[in-house]
């Protein structure tokens, strides 16, 4: 199985997606950045049973599958601050996503417009973005699940200048949260808020369609197969949240017992200087062999 | 007199600075867009006494100006507000001003990396943005005079994403203010909260060198003396400050008694649509008229 990411076609969960009988149209019209020929036009010529994926048909039986277990370096920082080897991921962050939210305001003089006339949009953003972050604390103290980024802002590059009010100001947004009921809330405070800030402020906020998918629960019977192996280990049977998404959602999200085991990573992921010891990864291949023998020895 | 703000050179105020005695030596040596020479070539090849302007030496004695009046548009829309067609100003704002602010983070993945192990720059700038916005709110609430803007804001373009937490965002700050007072104020609640936003979101911020530009203040008396005409006229006395900066700041500032009078203009300044109606330059010429006939007057 590959592809959960492809940095040749774009699409990720590509084999599991076609495993699970959930690959899309877009999906498998995505094109090629060598040869600009299609995923589809690809997995036909490997011999893969085209057909079915187009139909929409699961090319295997997912009651033939006892359990799906991933093991994945961690792309987060959490195992190298509680300094410990590996973890159980106990569910996967679900997220919705704006490529670009304009906020649209008026140009002027920097110095010449008083505060009441003015419509400025990178205040305005800075206000939303403040509000959205209180929000995130407070769901946080109330033991919630949520991370927010805003990682693209520009001003517009041909106009802005230091002694003008921006006409406009471009941001990103990565909302993702292994709670759908946390999204939803989220996605509903973003409308309020923008609302609000909106007539405040005089802005025009615009959208692009938001990237939407839910989050993924790992199956409770193998989160405690796995933790009670690491605990026969004698390690600290340490749980987490998945932060990316990995082909264990469309397992889990097919009804397949799914969950993953994460190894510790130093320096982020999908970065040359990302860096997992072998040690690390020897005790998370133990963790899922000692989980496997264990229910083998049950089952005996 | 020309060279109030010089497209060709850079530099503003060039001829009431040569006049009073204050043309800089970087002023001096700005190049010419077209052909490259300096400033300083240019005015001495049109006869200009430049051995008294790099010494320092004022070209007119202050003593003989009576009064400095200047006519100029309004920048701002405070008129077409008001529905007036022409102000008297009581005072330039001064300013500080960052060309770029660079705040530092730490990139990660956006839905990998927990809430405490962040380092987000693009939230510790909004969370600046906003707590600078509302020490705006309260010091005009007091009555004070300020206007804050942030016109250029930007992730680094060559590594931002989505879904990345990015690694630093660069932003300006043009903040003017009539009173030094409120602009000295405004200072250091900017390194105040830089500082403890570094602290609470480990956060670095770089700043370049400040810009800054004193305030000016225009002479009560000929500013008392042109509203006195505007009520011989008929029209409402209006006064108000002057966002960007004029040649009335260096005559002003080297003590000469100066004023300016504002004319009604839509559409802001600097742009293709700047709009003045003549009949809101005939009130404004009508204003200095009807002052120094009145000065005369009463001299006589």
């Amino acid at each position: 199985m590959r592809g959960e990411e492809s940095a040749w076609f774009g699409p990720c969960y590509i084999a599991s997606k076609a495993l699970m009988g959930v690959l899309g149209d877009a999906e498998r019209n995505s094109l090629h950045k060598g040869d600009g020929r299609s995923l589809d036009h690809h997995m036909e010529s490997v011999g893969i049973d085209m057909a079915s994926v187009r139909a929409g048909k699961p090319l295997m039986n997912t009651d033939d599958i006892l359990e799906y277990i991933e093991l994945h370096i961690e792309q987060g920082p959490l195992l190298i601050g509680k300094d410990l080897p590996a973890a159980v991921v106990s569910g996967i962050r679900g997220n919705f996503r704006h490529n670009a939210i304009n906020c649209i305001g008026e140009p002027g003089h920097s110095g010449a417009v008083p505060r009441a006339f003015r419509k400025d949009p990178v205040l305005a953003m800075a206000d939303l973005l403040s509000r959205l972050d209180e929000a995130w604390l407070s769901i946080l103290q109330k033991g919630g699940d949520l991370v927010m980024t805003s990682g693209v802002v520009h001003t517009d590059a041909e106009k802005n200048a230091l002694s003008r009010i921006p006409d406009h100001v471009d941001f990103s947004l990565d909302i993702r949260s292994q709670s759908q009921e946390t999204l939803d809330g989220m996605r509903q405070m973003l409308t309020d808020e923008m609302a609000q800030i909106s007539r405040d402020r005089k802005v025009e906020f615009e959208l692009d369609g938001a990237n939407v998918t839910a989050p993924a629960l790992m199956s409770e019977t193998v989160v405690t197969g796995l933790k009670t192996a690491m605990e026969r280990l004698g390690l600290e049977p340490m749980v987490m949240a998945s932060g990316g998404g990995h082909d264990a959602a469309v397992f889990a999200n097919a009804g397949v017992p799914s969950a993953m085991v994460f190894v510790r990573n130093r320096n982020g992921s999908h970065n040359p200087d990302e860096a997992m010891e072998i040690d690390d990864f020897l005790v998370g291949t133990s963790i899922i062999y000692e989980h496997l023998m264990g229910e083998q020895d049950r089952e005996e």
